[in-house]
């Protein structure tokens, strides 16, 4: 067989797919590009074996693979005797998340014990280990550069042998730093390695970050729904969360943040994920991240950008950060590299404007300074193009397998099942009909041996309890569709 | 030369010297065993060249040094054709340091800036890196086994390649756990896996708990002096620090901080560090630290257990934790491996009594679970006969230059100086003539090129000025020996 790049790879404008993907996945992503542009559509006859032998210079049995792989992820349908046509996308029929009401009065600002329901749903899944575990964010381990980044960490060692019995630098390491400064400007930031601190992942950040404006009582404006992890860290800080209401496409409402920081005097902080926001997956147009930066300035609430998964973002123009437009250092933005790097690493970083200092003084006194081997390692492969490369890989799989899953969805689920599917990203937001109970539902798929994250825990209300966030970091398998047809068949049969 | 173990080492009953170690310089720790021990007394006549040569089976040039690593070390002194004497330490004639006065009232307990004045301190040091550094507490990376816990990170990734890029257990590594659990028994401690918190450092552990017990705006005991690091800590999270008069002998006066307890209502936590105190260095009796217990239980006053250094206690059995006493899970025991396994691999562990579950609530909400690579590597080796070797090995060189670095001082510093020698770790506390400021030493030192940790660091008051810290974790060498020479003249010259 050729190895070759096969001519459809010079055909399209698509940057060169990484040598790591094998033919017919490639040839697979060609001819899904064509589907999802329109270039063919529903009905369209796909070419024949042959004909995909022929133009592509491929063997049968990978022509076969190629049509066998588009099928399976609903993209074909076989007719007897006539060959593969592309098929009606079911999920064009499935609605969009509902919006929420703007308008609505705002929930009185507490912690309603977040932790203990987060600590539980955990429990549950840790004591029955699920077969298939939809509930978490993170993508298999064999989506990353496995092998690139054990030998670069191997390198570090053999390079610097006693990287692990010296201290480490204060600060972090600085070529670390210099890289993450370096590739900070793909989302518009501009820093030197001075202005970034190292973190043990987005969470540690994000503590910082409220602990640097904010103090234990204090109110913090928050989107809703939530990731959930941040409704625990207010809670463990002794901080209140106001949830505002945030549309499931453009993300949170700036009027009704506005109404909400002149009617509550004492909020200290808002803290916003505008690119694929957690759970809902949206990313907030430019022109909202200017009001908001412009808002939070003009009203001298300090704005925290969380910012863990814009490198996920669907094509290859990274989205701007809410950052880019902060002119006075009021935007602490914090990032991750846990999601597009390596999920082992627990590797962050935080950028402070003019909180820096204490951000610094607080890093120190919690944990000191982060290994330097992760940072090391990480600075290796960064630095490099396989890290581009990689990205690139990880967010053509990452799409292939979050189409796929709400195919299946839009399939499996009952027709009142509403979802919107982001343009990147790890999760899948699933509206169920209204009075269905998530946690019924989460136990319910714990008996038969799936994960899901239940709605409740992304909100101290109980205002989400009709939605399911799915993970879609997982390779789509056999065992991965079924699982989502046993999940369709529970939210169809449990009572409304 | 005969490479097997000369017979010295079979006819001490000192452990098995390690490999690594030179022959010379496991002839000289058998001599200065007998020294210390009293076997040779001051005045006695060392063997000759000669003597050594044939009584050890080595050769001329292995002699030579063996008596010369003695004298400059200051145990021998030549005398002109008559050989190497045993010499008396000039450190027998130096008076210990003195005693705190514990029925003094105690400062009112508030935090004055002590991140300013340490931040100060540091950014000097790293403005103008000193040639020789005496102002950090860890050791010189030599002083680890560097290959061994390389070649176990590197095995740690061969064996799982993809360590790096799967998610991490959510309280860490078991085999680890399980590694520190059974380790903990050497202390006295007797717990399960499912009881250890694995940490950044000590210093998360320290943060985690007083986070667990006490909240912004309450009280702490601590030592009087104390780590200027739980004080940035403290300050950091709001909490005062209330100081208890500490002898350099036996640690926290249990007296004061009893009539403390009872007339300030609102102390919510004692931190103490019971073997080898930093600075002071002293190792509290076993009687105190059941009386401390046993205080703090009847007056429900959690007792944080700062336990960095206890492996680095000279002698072969380690002192027992506080935590022994331990009857209702009061005492919250953290401890730390950067000191004893390695500076740069930043882990630290806890375990916390009735807290346990608050405690990993607030670390999972700070900053997740440590990667399991540093824990994997860790438990290679800490699981390995090796480990006990090394720290044999690193006890053994400690002692050596601490006893090397004491006898430097109380040769080079006015006679006021005072200064006790500690059985164990990696500091010594040296109190200067009473009027002199440690601050201007540590100005005019920096400009000499030495490092320093000045006393007024230790402690919110001003108390401990005339003091400074000595960081002996690096081997003594000439350039030691005239860095040391130069600060006893600048202590000489400056204005008390
Ligand atoms: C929105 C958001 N912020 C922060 C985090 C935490 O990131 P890290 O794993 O880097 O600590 C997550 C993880 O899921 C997240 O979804
Ligand atoms: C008494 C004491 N506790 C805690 C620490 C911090 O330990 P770690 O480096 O493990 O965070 C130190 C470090 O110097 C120390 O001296």
């Amino acid at each position: 067989m050729d190895m070759q790049p096969p001519p459809f790879a010079a055909a399209t404008a698509t940057p060169a797919p990484a040598p790591a993907l094998p033919i017919y996945r490639r040839l697979a992503e060609h001819y899904l590009s064509a589907i999802q542009s329109g270039t063919l559509a529903p009905g369209d006859r796909m070419p024949s074996v042959r004909d995909l032998m022929r133009q592509h210079h491929v063997s049968l049995s990978t022509a076969l693979q190629t049509l066998r792989h588009l099928e399976e992820g609903g993209w074909l349908e076989a007719r007897p005797r006539s060959g593969y046509f592309v098929r009606q996308p079911r999920r064009a029929a499935i609605r969009p998340v509902g919006e929420p009401n703007v308008l609505a009065p705002l929930d009185p600002a507490q912690y309603v014990g977040i932790h203990e329901q987060v600590s539980d749903f955990i429990a549950r899944r840790q004591l029955q280990a699920p077969a298939i575990d939809l509930s978490g964010m993170s993508c298999a381990p064999e989506l990353y550069a496995v092998e690139a980044l054990k030998n670069a960490a191997i390198r570090a060692l053999r390079e610097q042998p006693s990287l692990l019995t010296s201290p480490m630098p204060i600060n972090g390491n600085v070529t670390f730093r210099q890289v993450v400064a370096r590739r900070a400007l793909n989302a518009g930031i501009r820093i030197g390695a001075d202005d970034v601190v190292v973190t043990h992942g987005c969470i540690e950040a994000l503590n910082l970050a409220l602990r640097a404006v904010a103090q234990a009582g204090d109110t913090i404006a928050v989107e809703s729904p939530t990731y959930f992890g941040l409704l625990q860290t207010l809670e463990s800080l002794g901080m209140r969360a106001l949830e505002i209401p945030t549309s499931p496409q453009t993300g949170i409402s700036i009027e009704a943040l506005e109404l909400a920081i002149q009617t509550y005097g004492n909020i200290k902080a808002v803290v916003v994920v505008p690119t694929l926001q957690n759970p809902l997956g949206c990313i907030m147009p430019d022109s909202h991240k200017e009001r908001l930066v412009a808002l939070c300035e003009r009203c001298a609430v300090p704005l925290i950008e969380d910012d863990a998964y814009s490198e996920l973002a669907d094509g290859d123009v990274a989205p701007s950060a809410a950052k880019v437009w902060d002119r006075s250092g009021n935007v602490i933005y914090c990032a991750s590299l846990n999601k597009v790097l390596a999920p082992g690493m627990r590797l962050g970083w935080m950028t402070s404007g003019k909180w820096h200092e204490r951000v610094k003084m607080l890093k120190f006194a919690y944990t000191r300074a982060n290994e330097e081997w992760t940072q090391i390692t990480a600075a290796n492969y960064m630095g490099s193009p396989a890290y581009d490369r990689h990205l690139r890989r990880l967010r053509g799989n990452l799409k292939e397998q979050r189409e796929q899953m709400a195919e299946a969805i839009a399939g499996y689920f009952p027709s009142e099942t509403r979802l919107s599917v982001p343009d990147g990203g790890v999760g899948l937001w699933v509206e169920l009909p209204r009075g269905l109970s998530s946690k019924a539902v989460f136990a319910a798929a714990l008996d038969q041996g799936i994960g899901v994250s239940p709605g409740v825990i992304f909100s101290n209300s109980d205002r989400f309890d009709h939605y399911l966030r799915l993970c879609c970091g997982k390779p789509f398998t056999h065992e991965l569709d079924q699982a989502l047809r046993k999940l369709g068949g529970i939210v169809e049969r449990l009572p409304g």
